[in-house]
């Protein structure tokens, strides 16, 4: 195992006491339970949005807690769910009045914690919603999932819902909105190698030299097919396939169009997939008014991407071009 | 060798068609010769900035163009100089009647391309002034360089050069700022693993699993120790204390910290380093005041890390929290 790391057991308190140096003006990171809120504090009757799961996917989520996306996030070890204690500290650090909502990728962990989580902030009464996200078509259930896999679209989910709560916007509002961007939003990933968990010490999972996985899980759970290595134009169109025909897209439709790189893969590659993945929407008759290339949501030092798709509307580019001001994106004042 | 590209010689165009694609509101990159120029061009009375160098490096330099950094870049292949047209053309297209600078990395080919380039640019009656910088710590001579190479500080002279052109500063202004800025910046990289050249197909060099290599260039070129894999703290340790004696930097000196990832490096690992950089220049009696972490100079697919250290004054503390706007790096408005 060839990382930059300390003790395998501190890998994540030693990486959130730097991100906290890092970042003093946007984050606060708490420790026993351990989450990281907004440093400015969530604005009186405003909605707090929250988010959290295992580490190992940065920036997400600990890298969008700021300014106009996520107030706290709660990361647990890598690859493992953070626990209810974490969530309900994080609930209590950014409920401001007007209720908070849970942004949760499905998997059974993360479901199972933020269902409790929720359940001890309403016994504190703090009006609790959750949004469970479940965007990627490779796969119905998984080793950690009953049902679809959340994955890409959680990056957009999470900056529509802090541009809202911005807004004013109430929980039932978010919540829709949530919703709605749940429904209107398709990913699929593929892997060209493994990553290593640091306490594991060995590779998730092994791929021959000239093998890939298309439809990889962001822990690196199996696809739907593991196959030779075919060129970048290939891969994308095993991925933007199945996306264009789940929701499906129709012609006409505006999109957003993000290609993620899972942690090992260069930028040149990812814009030469993007090249690709908008060619392929063109050609479906869809206008690309917004687009996002680059690694957002990782597994480690994987070498793949993923390509997420969010129908748009007037409304939604509004949200996506709202100020963000967070260590991992950023835009506007 | 495992990557998202299709024919390995079209890698370099194929990336830009779909950078061009993703990022209308900010660059337009023309072809033969090939250069990235802001897209609503320079205005009328400023300066021009323009750097460039081999691809593989993304987001620098291409991933910098755009309002508030750099005007234009000239992306070679893969780690490879781009040629003197290539240069002329962007210096014709970002010449605005106050002259135009030369960002140049100290690497042999680049350094003598852009001497050419400039004499051109003179014959055309464009005044065109050019700055070296070379400021990797870690060997004197190298693979591809007489003297020290250009590293990461080149990323933060850009930044400070294109806040001082939006600024209005005079060319000989903006100069004199980038030699001194040249002077102020001190870095040191590592590696875990090698990169893979497209075009080569096979490594660039070998490390054993339990190697790292100390000092490294961001080619790969060799640096001061191959040596077993330490941890994080001690090789930031390994890579801070040259960086911290060689400029000096002193007790009390203000300070910008770059912790910089060469492609495949997580960012938990990046903060996990970036956590003992800090502490490090804090126990030599520096001042952070500010800082930069993610993989902003790469070197392809390479696992590893550089940091990098300048000495900060109040006009450039302004000079780096100025608006920028590019594909790479985005604050303000």
């Amino acid at each position: 195992m060839k990382k930059l790391i300390n003790d395998p057991d501190h890998v994540v308190r030693e990486s959130l006491e730097g991100f906290a140096a890092a970042h003093p003006d946007l984050v606060s990171v708490h420790f026993n339970p351990t989450f990281v809120v907004r440093s400015d504090g969530v604005p009186d009757g405003r909605v707090g949005i929250l988010s959290g799961g295992g580490s190992g996917h940065e920036p997400m989520h600990n890298g969008f807690v700021g300014r106009g996306m996520l107030d706290a996030a709660c990361p647990g070890e890598v690859f493992t769910s953070p626990t209810p204690d974490q969530m309900l500290a994080a609930t209590e650090a950014v409920s401001a009045g007007a209720g908070v909502l849970h942004l949760v990728k499905n998997y059974t962990g993360d479901v199972m914690n933020f269902e409790m989580a929720e359940e001890m902030g309403a016994d504190e009464g703090i009006e609790v919603r959750s949004v469970v996200i479940d965007d990627d078509v490779a796969v119905e259930d998984s080793t950690y999932t009953a049902g679809r896999r959340g994955v890409g679209g959680t990056v957009l989910i999470e900056k529509m819902c802090g541009a809202a709560a911005d807004d004013g916007r109430s929980l039932e509002e978010i919540t829709d909105l949530a919703r709605r961007c749940n429904s209107e939003v398709r990913s699929m990933g593929m892997a060209l190698t493994s990553c290593t968990v640091p306490s594991a010490g060995e590779p998730t999972f092994q791929l021959a030299d000239d093998e890939m996985e298309i439809g990889i899980g962001i822990h690196g759970e199996p696809g739907r097919d593991r196959m030779s290595l075919e060129s970048a134009d290939a891969v994308v169109e095993r991925l933007m396939g199945p996306i264009l025909s789940d929701l499906p897209f129709h012609s006409g439709d505006d999109v957003l169009l993000f290609v993620n790189g899972m942690g090992a893969t260069p930028m040149m590659e990812l814009y030469l997939c993007y090249r690709k993945a908008a060619a392929m929407a063109e050609d479906h008759g869809l206008n690309v008014v917004r687009n996002l290339v680059g690694p957002y949501i990782t597994s480690l030092e994987m070498a793949g991407l993923s390509i997420t798709m969010m129908r748009m509307t007037d409304d939604l580019v509004a949200l996506w071009d709202a100020p963000v001001q967070t260590p991992g994106l950023r835009w506007g004042q």
